[in-house]
């Protein structure tokens, strides 16, 4: 017995946040144990090197200690948190994993990919999503979304090249793994959007149980 | 021209900082151009690193991820302070560093060398000491310094048996690395040990330049 689960990935101002709670309602309401989640962070170690590694006042951050502080906050959220809840049969929704350092430290940072896979293979101790649902977004769109929402982090305040970067590393990525990595176009309603997710996981769950 | 990378090493309570002060004091004296660090820290990000690291309130954090933190730390300090140290020609004496990480989470936590030496080839980037000094000590008598001294950080309050590890750790280390690693027997006098470190120092400063 194996809980299901899922991640959340895509650029900033995807619409993570917002598809990730009706998800959550939706599962709630059919009675399904879910536990939410987010990278980095999910437990009160991972929250900490999350506090680090967003801060305006360490822009001068290199970019394999960037990698290295993802990846550690990862290990202790996989093995306290994740792990546990998927043993208990739980559906663990993560905002963002692995497929993320790929991106944004892999692809965006220029560490590569393999560098990233290399790293995170201690974190993860192998773990992978049973199902990732990217949504998909033009850069400018995305950043456009967030400067309207708040102040941006650390990450969010990286070149516009970076962001572009972060989109097309994604929608290589979805190509490498179709079975794995579910492609959503995030410029449709939040609705339509909320409907496909459905779907997918409703088809995930039939199969698995 | 290139500096050199002068590291300190050893349990807990073997006099590493009262050495330091002193070398510091006898190349100040002989006019060299030295900079002090120390691992975990010696930048922003990293001291902030040592902070999660140290604090006693994350007993729970898991062996991978506390290998991943320090070599985050050391990524950055490399990067940011030590290589650029070394650039402009100075003695940089740093108080733990590599080896430290070997023997700690290597060997004392089990994790292997192998392991800990893939994960810190990204943060060190290659960069070796060109003399460790190795302060070797009995595990029993070095925490009995550190009780005496002050209250036991994480690491510090690790069991018995983990100490253990880590002193015989040090001394199989030194064995492999006789040209690198200087082994002084911590249990002579203070001025003793700073006579040997000196005679050490000025060797490899004499064949250098």
């Amino acid at each position: 017995m194996r809980g299901l689960f899922i991640t959340i990935e895509g650029a900033e101002g995807s619409g993570k946040s917002t598809q990730i709670d009706l998800l959550k309602t939706y599962l709630d309401k059919n009675k399904y144990e879910i536990v939410l989640t987010r990278e980095p962070g999910g437990t009160n170690i991972s929250e900490a090197i999350r506090n680090i590694l967003l801060d305006k006042q360490y822009m001068e951050m290199s970019d394999t200690t960037e990698a290295l502080l993802y990846a550690a906050s990862r290990a202790q959220h996989v093995e306290q948190f994740i792990k546990p809840a998927l043993e208990q049969g739980k559906i663990v929704i993560c905002d963002r994993f692995l497929d993320s350092s790929l991106i944004y430290q892999g692809c965006a940072r220029g560490l590569g990919i393999e560098t990233i896979e290399e790293i995170n293979k201690y974190a993860t101790k192998g773990l992978e999503p049973d199902i990732t649902i990217l949504l998909d977004i033009e850069p400018k769109q995305g950043l456009k979304r967030k400067e309207d929402q708040k102040e941006l982090d650390r990450i969010e305040l990286q070149k516009s090249e970076f962001h572009e970067k972060v989109c097309n590393g994604f929608k290589e990525l979805a190509k490498k793994h179709p079975h794995r990595i579910k492609k959503i176009d995030a410029s449709k309603s939040i609705e339509d959007i909320h409907n496909e997710i459905i779907s997918i996981v409703s088809d995930k769950i039939s199969t698995q149980h």
